[in-house]
């Protein structure tokens, strides 16, 4: 895999015939580069599942694409009985991981379509939903290249850059979030020191991150999460870019847990932070970051998971924390598709979401 | 193991007849509690290169103990005999683990007393070794519990402590030093909730500490390194105790990688931070923690050496600093032997080595 470069295939597509969903097998990684060719619904089902795909908007392509593949095999004579098949398939792949927000939020999406087209032919509906999935997925590298853009402006070719868990290409369509000023620059025959924290327990910086940095070319260094002062203090990060889960009013960002640690040793570098993601994930009804629950992991991720023998006594107490957030004090901006936001963020997310929906006006 | 307190037995010790070395085979931790019962200056030699017994302090009492072993066996008529059998043995253990200053600290001991004391007999020569190796270990079993009798002077029974590392009684002879006062606390009644960061990429926080801790019946959490800054913010943590390798005379501390961030952590919460060493770590002669070398380590640490599988791209970049040290504008208190050192420390760690010399002189 080290002979090729990563940013050329896509985590989630179809193949040319439009007949399989075809993604990278992300459980294998980074052992193995391993393409899945998915035609058969259990077989997608069981790959959202497993997290062969992973990342929020990626798990929403992937059951967008692989919707439609259900329906483009309905045989049916009208409208009624396309739609029962159809919505069968949607509930059965909805199944899949039961929490993720972009799942249900993309197979709503495909539903609506039928559900706006009653008049329309059987194949009628199946060319609406071709394009419909297609349209979520162009959306997102869209989206992912926005971000890129607005991130890129506010870094030199050249300079140190730390990032935390995985908010990459592998998470999204093409890009990623954090990681998208990074691959458009390299795109654009720029190069960046890259720093990924490894990010225990389920290490998703060494193993997911420091992947499709080190395939695209860019100049990475996997360190543990607790040498990331080290590297602050020998004065090699310029920027931190991170990902986000959700985002409060008031700009506290809750993020793969750790992040609020590097928020807070970036502040005493005096290094910006900045958190990158889609307006999706802005929660306007959400007043700040205690109020976000975090979700609780099982202890054994920590004391067994990835190792030959246990690495912690039998039967000790550990807490396992997913995310954490960081304050909105520690943060110099949160970069959107719509723009970056600058502290007071009460009043820069608004004038974001002011934004988009001009945009959307037009 | 669960069932049995380690504080009951001892990490480095001499057997009922003085005819074997018995230590704890940490190789084996936390997975199986296996004491090795060693007369053979080959096997003593092993448990040295092997790291079966590691810790400075306990290295050199392992060493003293060997040598010992070792004259205790020799058969001569006179000291010129004598001595010469017992340099060979001498200067074998010392080949061991060449750059741990303490194992050649407790063997220059140990042949002192030979060397100054050319007229006594072989069985009184080998007596007067029994007697040094002995002191050897009773000293630091002395440093270590004043070190916990300071910091417990520090804390209150039930608050919540975190550690980096493992200073502990498994890297000494008895109590450690940074974790003396929860070892000491723990004899007298009192329990503490302590907060072990696993301490990547070696994990001596999850395998060592929070072994020793959890069987002293202390109410011990493992948490991954980037989890600190959540459980600090919960506000579970009163006080942040942690080792040293050395300290330089402006008070910056060198200790495990890691420890910097901690410090930064504690000091944004508001979080007091204790550094604990006896006087032997503070190096006067070195100004500052910038003029400290810090060994870079493999790779493969990182990359591969506890994981059924890689967790990090064949071939990428990693960055895998031993240590680093905690600027002295972080540091709450040194606490030592000789009491606590508090700011400024340029002047406060010179009063320490006044007191030292004081109660040298009675």
């Amino acid at each position: 895999m080290s002979e090729k470069n990563i940013m050329s295939y896509e985590t989630v597509a179809l193949d040319d015939a439009a007949s399989a969903l075809v993604i990278i097998n992300q459980t294998k990684l980074p052992d193995e580069v391993e393409f899945l060719h998915l035609t058969e619904q259990k077989d997608i089902w069981k790959a959202i599942y497993l997290l062969q795909v992973r990342g929020a908007p990626a798990i929403g392509i992937a059951a967008a694409f692989g919707v439609y593949l259900a329906a483009k095999r309905i045989v049916a004579s009208d409208y009624e009985a396309f739609y029962e098949q159809f919505k069968a398939a949607r509930d059965y792949l909805d199944s899949s991981r039961p929490t993720a927000v972009n799942l249900s939020w993309a197979l709503n999406r495909m539903e609506q379509v039928v559900l706006a087209n009653r008049n329309q032919t059987v194949p009628e509906l199946k060319e609406l939903l071709h394009k419909e999935c297609v349209a979520i997925k162009e959306e997102d590298v869209w989206m992912c290249r926005q971000i890129g853009e607005y991130g890129l402006s506010l870094i030199k070719d050249g300079c140190g850059i730390l990032t935390h868990c995985n908010a990459g290409q592998l998470a999204t369509s093409k890009y990623g979030t954090a990681l998208a000023p990074i691959h458009l620059g390299r795109e654009r025959g720029m190069n960046f020191k890259v720093f990924t924290d490894e990010t225990r327990p389920l290490l998703q910086g060494a193993r997911l991150s420091a992947f499709e940095l080190f395939a695209d070319g860019v100049d990475t260094t996997v360190i543990c999460d607790n040498m990331a002062s080290q590297v602050m203090k020998n004065g090699w990060v310029q920027a931190v870019f991170v990902g986000c889960d959700r985002v409060a009013a008031n700009g506290d960002a809750c993020n793969k847990i750790g992040t609020s640690g590097v928020a807070i040793l970036a502040k005493y570098y005096g290094i910006p932070f900045y958190v990158c993601g889609p307006t999706s994930t802005i929660d306007m009804s959400i007043a700040r970051g205690e109020d976000i629950t975090i979700e609780q992991r099982p202890a054994e991720e920590v004391t067994e998971m990835w190792y030959k023998k246990r690495m912690a006594p039998a039967g000790v107490n550990v807490y396992n924390p997913a995310f954490d957030f960081a304050d909105h004090e520690l943060i110099t901006g949160i970069i959107t598709e719509y723009g970056i936001a600058r502290p007071p963020y009460t009043e820069s997310l608004k004038e974001v979401f002011r934004k988009k929906q001009e945009a959307q006006k037009k």
